[in-house]
């Protein structure tokens, strides 16, 4: 497979040029983080990504980690890579510089996010999990807390995990077992086993901090009676130094179709000494914190998946000679043309290549308002950013997994046989991201999250919010004639959103299975929506670009084709979906349940 | 994952009811082929499948195929099961009694090759190679040849393979560079490459039989200058015995993605000694004989694996507790209700399940058709069922293969993170049958060879043959008013073919790009009305069934239900397909190639 390329251009493009980042930092205080700050950043982070990590993506799928009597060994490279990572200061550049961090803001990372998870997405979760870890921590720890964990977190020295899942328990978190008791100097003796711990047990780093849920005895039932806990591996002294080893222990590593670099660990935990985080019985709000911004990281990892597919694919397409056009020989000195010419292969590069940016706008969006949410003054922006936080999240998560399914089955698809083949690598890079749509909540689960909990549970306020985003911006742009196709096709949607949501909203009153029946349609629907919405502003930034003269007019136009491929070839696809929600829930629920298997 | 189950009932639905197959053997002669016999051949064919091939499905992904000095040994277990398929007769069921078959319809091998596959999809490739080669043989072979191959090849003593591809050329065969020359007593010398030979070396038989293309000297370029020869592994005496070793040489296997234990081999053909069958440079015409076949035969392994996807996803829903239903607690006695309770599962489980069925009718009937153009002694009838066949080929290649990769990703889909794990074999199962849209021509080949070849090339009168049978059934129907909204849909759906046909057409008359452009979204619509047509007739069938009074209502219940499905959420999907047809090749094609990456 050719190198990977962190897409640093368009990127910047997104943060500079789309959606004013510079006025955006200025605003929040963040002085230091200029134009040429960023881009300074960026190149090294591109650099990262590029020459160290791609390097070791294949190595690490073949090697996979190995599991002896509760060691864990990542693949060859990996290790060298994390202290290469923690020497250029990555781990801390988001965090308070009372701990050692950078303070630079968060939505930094976002670039970092997709790169880091493009170049290497089994590597990238070992410090994925600590900023999650990191995060819970700084918004929920005691000041002892912080002072015990964080400075080595935030260092990188050590590295943190976040223990949800238990075998009985994935999505439905009520159903946990594991048990925490008080000890008698105020620390608990946590028991149990959980499953599916990304970086639970590794060899990058000195110590590794386990955020638990637990139930303490005699806790309510349910979602109620969770409570949330820091278990490091080894203990840690009041100041944050490592002593005796804890009684958590990695029983096993799990084998898996992807992502095999990335030690997937069944975590014991017999009577480990933790350390309450919150208060009793309220650790799922406290793991909401995480759980937002896993649920954005993931969507970036969807992303980068897209990019990366395809360069790849394009590469390829560009090589590889098969055929003439049906137009005639456009390649005469080969024996054959690119099948760059074919127009079903271009219909796959595109689709990649308009899930890819308009992926990648809607997620730096995302993570601008996660920055106002964390760092604005302003209660009224920071209260509607949080609405409109609360609204694209599932979108952000769900949308851009599935799409990166699509994306990366292209990837392999371009390449006709040779997709199926390991040496190009387009084949681990399906693998790699189909774990995208399962974990941090399925696409199911993001879909009622958005439909049951955000739309419906606010009476349609949150869509209504961002919505009139959508229409003020439509409205802005009426003069531009040359667009009005396309902001007229976003502004018939708005309409049709609202009455889908009214009309699922009416059926589901009668009946709360229409919520989950309409639940991932409507969930795409949104998706192919919002990202309409952003290819419609690149466009229309495109053409201002463009017509008041640039010194590289081809990034512009190539946007703006590319937005016609969106409006032509993928905002149609809500036709389909409209049908399927329209005809409700009956077709799914009425066959009896021991009806679905009688052909055998 | 839970043991396979071959979907005997269903099958004996599609053949003895829906599609009267008693009555289409006898009319052809097949007098042996009662349904008593074809019930008594299914058993064991399940039997086969069921505890032969299935317990080592999992084996053969883990230890995949090894490669030393030339020699492929095949995972444990491959080799016994081979034994014990020919000694079940297996190879020779619809091959001719003088070279030992059994003389039984070709269309009475859909079910295996289902079967098979659905339990193992790897191990399916050995004999399905066999078949192309016999096939190939029997069509275009001199007496001289069939005496020397077929006898063990139809015992199964010995194996077959085709060998088209070259590392330069896949899809488009006419670049081929292996090169035949003629020898002094008639036969060839072979010399060249040829990679992704399926079965190209392993341990399961005495001899191996390569159908190889291969270009003789001074040969027209391109298609037109291609000759087909049998280049056996051993060199074989005229009356079919195994002699010296040939210049035939397994160079490597490649490390794939998926059906690990299946060899997919480079071979090196060094002055190897060959047979030319039928006419010097004409081999590609012989060569269409096995493709269609093989071609059917693919999409035989999309629907297996739909079904299989399906039975996996289907027991874990049924047995996975996770959250109580939104209507309320239906599981009292358990922590939590069955997943299958949730629409969203069922949205998930019911695509797998209309796939399946919807398919194996197509299939099934794509098989009948192959049967009249094969045995039948009315010429009419027989020109008819090409024209069919000829239509329907990529139909069901592509469509069954493409269905196949979202109902094997729902497989995953349902298990949630489980999914990704091996040991639930539901990932594997997704790994197996991805290569399906890729081999034997990729979707993007068949949906030119439906659009361009087929519907265009006759003038749109493939497309009207078959679209006829529809509309008299429909119109047969008329009667039965229950049915009316969905013969209606169906009978609206052949307009709009007709017209999109139309349109693309006219567009194409003015640039040939056009046909690219619409080709697969053409396709995709082309598979989901065909299918569409078959869901209609099981469910008037089941409906009568119902009215008559039957034994299990519950079967006939569940067609009504899955169908209702179809026609709510599948058939719907045309929507899309029509919109980004109507947007022509133009936001494809119109971006210059350079500026397809200007974001790095």
């Amino acid at each position: 497979m050719q190198g990977y390329k962190a897409p640093q251009k368009d990127a910047l493009f997104v943060m500079n040029e789309l959606l004013g980042f510079e006025k955006h930092y200025a605003d929040l205080g963040f002085e230091d983080a200029s134009p040429d700050m960023v881009e300074a950043i960026f190149s090294e982070a591109a650099k990262f990504s590029e020459n160290v990590l791609a390097p070791i993506n294949a190595i690490g799928d073949e090697e996979g980690c190995t599991w002896t009597d509760s060691v864990v060994t990542t693949p060859t490279g990996f290790k060298e890579a994390y202290q290469q990572y923690v020497e250029g200061g990555w781990p801390s550049m988001t965090h308070p510089a009372e701990f050692g961090g950078q303070e630079l803001p968060y939505s930094l990372s976002s670039a970092l996010g997709e790169w880091l998870s493009g170049a290497n997405h089994a590597w990238a979760m070992y410090p994925g999990l600590s900023q999650g870890c990191m995060a819970t921590l700084e918004a929920h720890g005691t000041p002892e807390q912080k002072k015990m964990f964080l400075h080595k977190l935030v260092a990188g020295t050590w590295t943190g995990t976040m223990c949800l899942t238990e075998s009985h328990c994935g999505s439905d978190l009520g159903m946990l077992k594991t048990k925490a008791e008080k000890n008698d100097d105020g620390t608990y003796s946590l028991t149990g086993t959980k499953i599916f711990i990304s970086a639970g047990e590794h060899d990058m780093s000195e110590n590794i901090v386990h955020i638990v849920i637990a139930r303490l005895p005699g806790a309510p039932e349910g979602t109620k009676g969770i409570s949330l806990f820091a278990v490091p591996k080894f203990n840690v002294s009041a100041d944050g130094e490592n002593e005796d080893r804890n009684a958590v222990t990695c029983g096993s590593i799990e084998h898996k179709m992807g992502i095999k670099g990335s030690a997937t660990c069944v975590i014991n935990f017999d009577g480990a000494k933790g350390y309450l985080i919150g208060t009793e019985n309220r650790g799922l709000n406290c793991m909401f914190t995480f759980m937002n911004s896993a649920r954005i990281g993931t969507g970036l990892e969807g992303l980068a998946s897209s990019e990366t597919a395809f360069q790849g694919a394009l590469a390829y397409a560009k090589d590889r000679l098969q055929f003439r056009s049906m137009k005639g020989v456009q390649n005469p000195a080969g024996p054959a043309d690119p099948i760059i010419v074919h127009p079903d292969v271009r219909r796959m590069l595109l689709t990649q290549k308009a899930f890819a940016e308009g992926s990648r706008a809607l997620a730096i969006y995302a993570m601008k308002l996660v920055d106002i949410t964390l760092y604005s003054k302003d209660e009224a922006d920071k209260q509607l950013s949080e609405a409109k936080l609360a609204f694209l999240t599932p979108i952000v998560k769900a949308f851009l997994t599935e799409t990166a399914q699509e994306s990366t089955s292209y990837g392999m698809q371009v390449y006709g046989g040779h997709g199926f083949i390991k040496e190009w690598g387009m084949e681990q890079l399906a693998r790699d991201t189909r774990i995208c749509t399962m974990y941090e909540g399925t696409t199911g689960i993001q879909a009622i999250d958005l439909l049951a909990r955000k739309v419906v549970g606010s009476n349609g306020k949150l869509l209504d919010v961002f919505t009139q985003e959508v229409r003020d911006y439509c409205l802005s742009i009426r003069d531009k004639g040359q667009f009005n196709a396309w902001s007229n096709a976003i502004e018939v949607h708005l309409d049709e959103w609202k009455q889908l949501t009214v009309d699922i909203t009416k059926r589901a009153a009668n009946n709360p299975d229409e919520l989950g029946a309409a639940s991932v349609d409507y969930l795409m629907y949104s998706g192919y929506v919002t990202v309409g919405y952003f290819w419609l502003k690149m466009a229309v930034l495109a053409q201002e670009k463009l017509d008041a003269g640039v010194d590289n007019p081809e990034f512009y136009q190539a946007k703006l084709h590319t937005a016609k491929f969106y409006f032509d070839r993928l905002l149609t696809r809500t036709r389909s979906l409209v049908s399927a929600i329209e005809t409700g829930s009956d077709s799914l629920m009425s066959m009896p349940v021991d009806q679905f298997d009688l052909g055998a």
